[in-house]
């Protein structure tokens, strides 16, 4: 992608708050810092996937630590509103931004710790998942796949990603049940590494990247790719009809009116 | 199917008692009791997977119980003798019941929980892995795919819900091994995921059964057709290759003259 | 192959010791013995999978434990002379030689238990991780796949086989962070099944094996098979393509520079 896009797109929106450790100058720490207590719109998304998309083409940065400068949310997921009364064209820009931005988190060359400071439902949860490394901050706050609960179904990249993580009867009881967790049942499964005071979570977050980059990039990367590869393949070839998968459910009668009841009772 | 053959087939057995639950009445427990120690038959799987089609076609029920009426059994596996001295025909007959019964119940969009009564050695633990949950009862009783101590192989889709349930170095082990698990053995392992009192067994599974009805039926069955879909279109796009496996090694001389002995021990 | 062509080749080297136990004649016990810490060079791999061979062929033979004459070392894994400055088809060989032992014993009908006595890095570890069980001595040991952390990338087969040993999100930590895991940690992780007292490692080797060979050989053959074939079949596939991965890389100049610097190191 040509610079000269990438800075368009960077303007379209100020969501996301980019620092370096002050120490570890090839450290960089991305605060998600949207509103809407860091729901994940189509241009929310496109900000994060250029943010990333920046440090990686720039050999300054080697890692990054992904959190949220909301206090107690890490993100809440996917914006509502971006599925409710929009057009098939809308719906479908919303989806492929979610699978880009997801594509470049979990395949990225940087070294990614996800610090969890709060509430993480749904693609929430799926961005800290797709880190190298998560820690989580004590205190009353969920992460998981809901989605079922909710009428809707996790993607198949989603529940693949869990299974990764936490191996496959966790995922098939969590996206079964639609479980959120809290932290500690979170570390008991495998969900998250580490968890952590609240005080401590960036500073353990940087003790942990700071291991990963230990070893050098380009093996590293490689190593990852091992891993990773097959998974974004996966959803590299199927893009479209994954979108329309979603498209096809998303726009049926009853979901709709099911997600303009649930928007409507938290505007109460 | 037409309701007229699933009648028909209704009709070759009653060994298999279906209640409805007293107060959640959209929750069916069905009962295995057939004398031979449920010990499950060309007849005994059809009119198993005929109870399950009926339930699955009522929309007044939305999970099951699988438990057993035989003290100390939940299942004690294939029965042998449909194995001993049989024709090509009557084999063949007898591994796709297996393969269809099996298929309705790990596919089943009915939540379905099993409640472990005892022994569950084989195609016993087969049916239970099949299940959404597994409630075991405390006792003398084992549970595993023991089929290498007795000459046999474990078919691969029997072993590939074992890795799902337990993961794989696990499976390698106690297929390998032939390992009959106490229940707490079981338990550790994460081949069930409760042990609880004998006079508690309904009860837990009730209660668990419940969580999984919690959520809408739809997404909730959509979910679980992306966890075991892939595994059941394998063995759907190999069936006739798996029914010729079996009937190859079935047949051999060798291991028709061990089945012999060991039908003629039993009788002693 | 030919036996002529098997003893030709066995002349190649003399770093096996070979012995029954004196009890249970089945068993044979592999020691590897090479001044180098038992490094993995060409002729040493050929030595070891004909070695393997030779056991295979004899119907006396249905186990064997796996260990090493050497104090305190397994094996150091892949002999680093080989890989530096050599030409391609040397380099092609030597691969091979890898590749090839590697599927014979993964996938060999013997029973196979490694007795880990001392350190076991990156093919060290890929043998251990390649047998039906593993008991470690007690001790300053590592064991693991650190190829990251000299600017290697472990083989695609070798992250499989700890995948199916430790679960993916182990393996993937393990390998990204070039972990070397003292016995202990490896017990934790699932990456060995026992660790015992020095004096107590081919005792409870043995005792191990017998477990397995309780079992008739031919079905537990074909369930390891079942198990193990996939990956096996998968390799066996791509052979090619994977040593002209493994030769692209490790002919590059900054690996050979990096090879050279760290051999040099070495001497001193």
């Amino acid at each position: 992608m040509a610079t000269q896009e990438i800075e368009k797109r960077g303007e379209t929106g100020n969501n996301v708050e980019v620092e370096r450790d002050s120490v570890h100058k090839e450290i960089a720490i991305v605060k998600m810092n949207r509103a809407t207590g860091n729901k994940l719109s189509t241009d929310f998304m496109t900000e994060l996937n250029t943010t990333l998309e920046k440090l990686e083409n720039d050999d300054s940065c080697r890692g990054i630590i992904l959190t949220s400068a909301i206090a107690g949310i890490f993100s809440l997921g996917l914006d509502g509103t971006e599925m409710y009364q929009k057009s098939l064209e809308s719906t479908s820009a919303f989806w492929r931004s979610l699978q880009d931005f997801w594509m470049r988190l979990y395949g990225s060359k940087l070294a990614t710790v996800a610090a969890i400071n709060g509430h993480s439902p749904a693609t929430g949860c799926q961005m800290a998942m797709s880190c190298d490394y998560r820690v989580m901050s004590e205190g009353p706050f969920g992460i998981g796949l809901p989605e079922v609960t909710v009428g809707l179904v996790a993607p198949f990249w989603f529940q693949e990603v869990m299974v990764k993580t936490c191996g496959e009867r966790q995922t098939e009881m969590a996206v079964g049940l639609g479980t959120m967790f809290t932290p500690e049942e979170a570390l008991k499964i495998g969900l998250v590494d580490e968890v952590v005071r609240p005080g401590d979570l960036i500073s353990k977050a940087r003790e942990q990247l700071l291991k990963w980059l230990k070893n050098p990039d380009r093996p590293r990367a490689m190593t990852k790719d091992m891993r990773r590869g097959p998974l974004l393949e996966k959803l590299r070839a199927q893009q479209e009809e994954d979108i329309a998968t979603f498209n096809e459910y998303i726009h049926e009668k009853s979901v709709q009116e099911s997600f303009g009841m649930s928007l409507e009772s938290r505007k109460k």
